[in-house]
């Protein structure tokens, strides 16, 4: 299906007055520079959507399928081709090797091309067993203790990378779900030299100009350890590998009452941050709508980035995307609120007053610093991001045109009920 | 010391022509109804402060002293007097026995009453021993196998309960610290037993129209096993009481990551919930500025606080105080900032949709309802308190004109560097 | 497949002196009286084994087959009977429905009892869409806001029951999955409403000699809130049914570092502890193998299981069940293993010498009741359970036997590579 | 006072034969070979204890005094002899400037030596603010924004070499507490840089034959971010400084679940594990007597370290300390508890079949993995122990000698009950 831009248009005239009111009482508290300034970044700001969470995603404990969901990689990018519509805000996919293999490689790109999305970091899969794999995974793939096993899964991210160059691609995103659930299951430090051997084998075939993201995570789906099980490793891996590898942050991989601002910060002060998986959670790796739990948390965080980006030319520019799982919501209305949720924080922490902050910590002023984080954060930031989207010709408010534009009802029309994307 | 009224009054004029632009955008989205009565609940709100607050918190590695502390129960009302003064917000104090035995209980009376602070919920101490106590709490008190050490226990109760009716208070609050650092130090069903007893005890004693609240705590100062472990225990024992005692829910008291909004809907439910401590944490019982943390957690508990208000007619009116330790900051400026975050968090959760949130909820809208819950949560609700605190005669910005008057410079001039005040 | 009772005791005479020696150097330091006591309650004790553990487990991110799962209720039960075999512990089948409701009830039961297995609790499923289902429980089942997805839910309760008294089962247990994945999506108060009613309409269904066990879990498969979110909630809920109903336990439903043995403690104590799940873990509801990861917290437990069955004649005989994935390892390996670990912490529990820590904790003797919890989890019982099984006619080293027989070649032979079992 | 080695050879007699055939039943098992090796190991072991930890420990609630407690560091150093003589295993002091400066350096050399202790590790303490100080550490020291603060805290830990350099030590351990309570009261990057500047700088300082050992924690007494927050950063700042500086592990420094046993390895694969902390927690840095909570997660840990000393030539010796605080147990027997816990640990980690695990991790022989740790676990180590301290001279038994020599009641006899040790 397709959105014609005028009715987004004459969803956006119904807004502009409260809206012109609204931005101008903000300008009456920040000044026009710097709001401007907060305008522009959050127009540029263009986050990726992964093909697999275009569908409905699930528990161990079952899985409620959703009308209308993609049948095809085709369909996919259409899905996102809606959202960037909507929000200006999605203008790329990051693709997963194998559930999402092009047919035609040109005639994707010309899709994607069509409704301005770009291919971003590239996935890779060893941790399922494909259809006639020679080897299984069941005991891991680049950390195994089986050569085959390893090699297999090498070979597998190469393929990767292959396909990425052709579609465009700069990126590779390793998730290593490897590990054990049983103690003394494998020999600790033999599997994590197998896998800096493994990942070095990969970042010799990665071309001049591409990145190789490394993510870590303490659980899940192994219960005991998990090879890459914190940002210190990752760091040491990457470390190993060289200047072209770099730290992936999920925000969800980390235990109970990580402070992650913190790692954040110190990867980018090192130059080696390399990529950023928004969601949010609770629990664990809770994969829910970026936002939707601790959204100070992902202020705190946007702050550390922002700081990053403007204090640190040693690391290059991230790559950004969400990575959640859409169990009882439309998948596109839940992207569509996590890219909400990723500009508000992204706009408060433009706003925070970065030198009366790094005065007030100069002189141990702790309740000021605190008054000066919060003065950013209470701030209703929504006008800005309005501004944003009538600039750039998205929907003032996505989810209400979204709604309002009735895209799921005609999206079950064209695929009907029953159709179920390839992912988890 | 004392600050003039005129001095607020000046220092509200600078503020007057941008609040009242604010306040009027405000309303340009939320009726004028509405606003009114959300100014009118944020004027009525009244905080307790508890007397030990008052002077620098300390861990077990130490504590940093602050110039100006209270040396008196007399200069601690006072404070409290100040921030009440400024804030409007804080006009109740929450004794702690023996820290804090008042001397002459007409004269404490008068002063508070002269500071519009009255007495609220009294609290007793059996987690530690006193000079010349008979015997010592070390292996509990009120749970103790020792008769003596529990009858000791329940005679302090009793003794608070006398103090507190002088004064005017209303509520007993019962933290027991009872517990054990090591598995098999006591049996787990002798020391409930116990505890349950030596309440009913002390219930037998609260006078007609008193209350008691009986705080949960998972652990510390006991660190494999806590007597009132949880809301469990404290309902189970509330009921073994009596129709007087109630659960007391502190922020800070649960393990990590529990949902404390449902505890406190289900208590409201059952009519259980008697009294709030306030604070933040990230780790444990941290004892944090409130809203440093987690703004939204506390969000989402006054969501359900303000439901249980206006639905639950079986459910007392609570005892509210702030519970935080101040470790870094100027405690006054602490508990400032304290009383503001829970004016926002209030403020927010008066604003949410109650209407279209239950509608959504019927229809299994599940988006919808989040988007109601963030409309109100997103919206900068400042205009709001800044209108209640000029109509009560507070300061518009309590922290700033805390600064600006200089309260701190002039503790210090009165009372010295090296006072220390009675408490942690 | 069938295992030969001669191969059995072939295999136990090989262990036979080295067991004498050891049995004989055990009882040089407990009383013959206590060792036969020990190795008696051994013999009797007996763990269901649910009817979805017979096969491969699986996460979220995907599942490894095993060669020879059972294809049918029958080979299930089949392989509980191998494994009661080489255990003699193992003599009851847990059902779930509608995984595996079966087709000829009388057949059933008649290849149970050849067996020697019984039919405890049965298992409802209200977590999952069945196909044709009128209505879907995405929303929720015996809580959910539709009056008619409660009533199929509550319906489909009673057919099991109906089931289970055909198959003489005495016990329903409900694992009440319902929840919400973001705040706001339910009304905390409405949900826990619908529950309480909804199971006191099944409760009004249950035979008279029935249990209804009410079970609770913090979060999963839902990640902002569960509605039975802890043993409070389930307690709260048994009591307002009636006598017959009762909390159960599962190990691996518990936010971190809850103390369940408090927990365990506390329900005996009250008579409300109707049932256990076993199995381990070190993050959330990680379905280990049991004992693998907490071992002493499970002797902690049995420490209260032990005092809880002899000295609370208040609270029934319970349910014991293991309830335990197997992601990569043999199923029938894994639940021997956890066997095993049940029975070692049950003999170390057995053997606390209770008079001697009754003592120390009224003589409030810290140090002392650490050494006796410790005396007994130190000592190696294996010599008792060999005992024990020797005498039963179980292999005195079932893992051993399990595997010097060959039993998953020969499922393999019959069933082949490919099956795969019902279940999660 | 001093225990006759008389005493302690009489009260092992009575233990001799029960002893004999315990030790005769664990060699039908184990191999001659292997259990010798065990006992010489177990006899070489030795374990430093702070000078903290001879009193008694509190929270922030309080603190319950201990009678007997010594009074001046040589009273501390007598307390740790005698635990030495009763364990064996106690042949080190770790001492903390400036709560045990030594007045007279020969004297307390010459004590320390007539009762078989060197001094181990050396302790800073810049997370107090000591009488008189120029600078307060309220808000930092290695990593304060306050050069003269840093300068300040540099000078103390080079101080602190120079009184170690006379006593004979070889190691200075810096636990740097420095952090935050709120978001945004420092800059992240700025703090670790400042704290890698000053490491650095006392790294200058370091006598050629020393290490640095760079203690990590997540929180406390700091609850928003500490500035060495994990393994991470401590391994960055370790390779910052050079080949001399080594990371510290304590074990209750770590956030709920964290896999410590994989980070042990980790470290010590990179020749980085300098120095090691045992104590045992549930909740957070709970400073209880090892073993007592978590012995399986110790044996894990064990179960590294022994296979690190056997094939990482790239890692130095470790320094061994007891790090735990005593809050309710008479603080000699808490560490004689612990002495024994950890040798517990040990033995049976030596046990570990090495050969056959690599095997069956190399065939990924899952459940059998389990078996052979499991099997190791589950023996009853206690008569290598025992065997250990009848050749070396300790107490078969040492808290039950320690109990029949009325160490404690001579203690209090000599010093008194008022008395109170310098520490937390």
């Amino acid at each position: 299906m397709k959105i014609d831009q005028q009715q987004i248009a004459d969803l956006n005239q119904k807004h502009s007055d409260l809206h012109k009111r609204q931005l101008e009482n903000l300008m009456a508290v920040f000044s026009g520079s710097l709001t401007e300034k907060v305008i522009n970044k959050l127009i540029d700001f263009q986050v990726a959507l992964p093909s697999w969470a275009l569908g409905a995603g699930g528990t161990r404990f079952g899985r409620f399928s959703y009308g209308g969901e993609p049948g095809s990689l085709e369909q996919k990018i259409e899905d996102i081709g809606l959202v960037h519509q909507l929000t200006k805000t999605a203008g790329a996919v990051s693709l997963h090797i194998p559930w999402d293999i092009p047919e035609d490689i040109h005639a994707v790109k010309q899709l994607a091309n069509s409704l301005g999305i770009v291919f971003d970091a590239m996935n890779s899969n060893t941790f399922q067993d494909q259809e006639g794999a020679g080897k299984s995974y069941r005991h891991g793939s680049l950390s195994s203790v089986d050569k085959a096993a390893r090699e297999q899964a090498i070979a597998h991210n190469i393929e990767v990378i292959r396909i990425g160059e052709q579609l465009g691609s700069k990126s590779l995103t390793v998730w290593l779900a490897d590990g054990a659930n049983f103690p003394g299951q494998y020999n600790f430090q033999t599997v994590l030299q197998h896998t800096e051997d493994s990942l070095k084998a990969i970042y010799g075939h990665l071309p001049e100009d591409w990145k190789l993201l490394i993510e870590y995570k303490p659980y899940e789906p192994n219960f005991y350890s998990t090879v890459i099980q914190d940002w210190g490793t990752s760091f040491m891996l990457a470390n190993a590998c060289g200047e072209k590898a770099f730290t992936l942050v999920d925000l969800g991989h980390h235990l109970p009452n990580t402070n992650i601002e913190q790692i954040v910060a110190t990867l980018m002060m090192k130059g080696k941050l390399g990529g950023f998986h928004f969601n949010d959670s609770k629990y664990g790796d809770d994969d829910l709508t970026v936002g939707a739990i601790k959204p100070y948390t992902l202020f705190l965080i946007f702050n550390e980035l922002v700081y990053g980006m403007e204090n640190n030319p040693q690391n290059p520019p991230l790559a950004w995307m969400i990575d959640a799982s859409h169990n009882i919501k439309d998948p596109l209305e839940d992207l569509i609120q996590s890219l909400d949720a990723i500009l508000v924080a992204y706009a408060q922490a433009l706003l925070v007053d970065r030198e009366a902050l790094r005065e007030a910590q100069q002189t141990r002023d702790v309740a000021g610093c605190q008054e000066i984080l919060q003065e950013a954060y209470r701030t209703d930031v929504r006008p800005l991001l309005k501004e944003a989207r009538m600039r750039s010709g998205a929907a003032v408010h996505p989810l209400e045109a979204y709604r309002s534009l009735q895209v799921r009802k005609q999206l079950i029309e064209e695929r009907g009920m029953k159709v179920r994307a390839t992912g988890l």
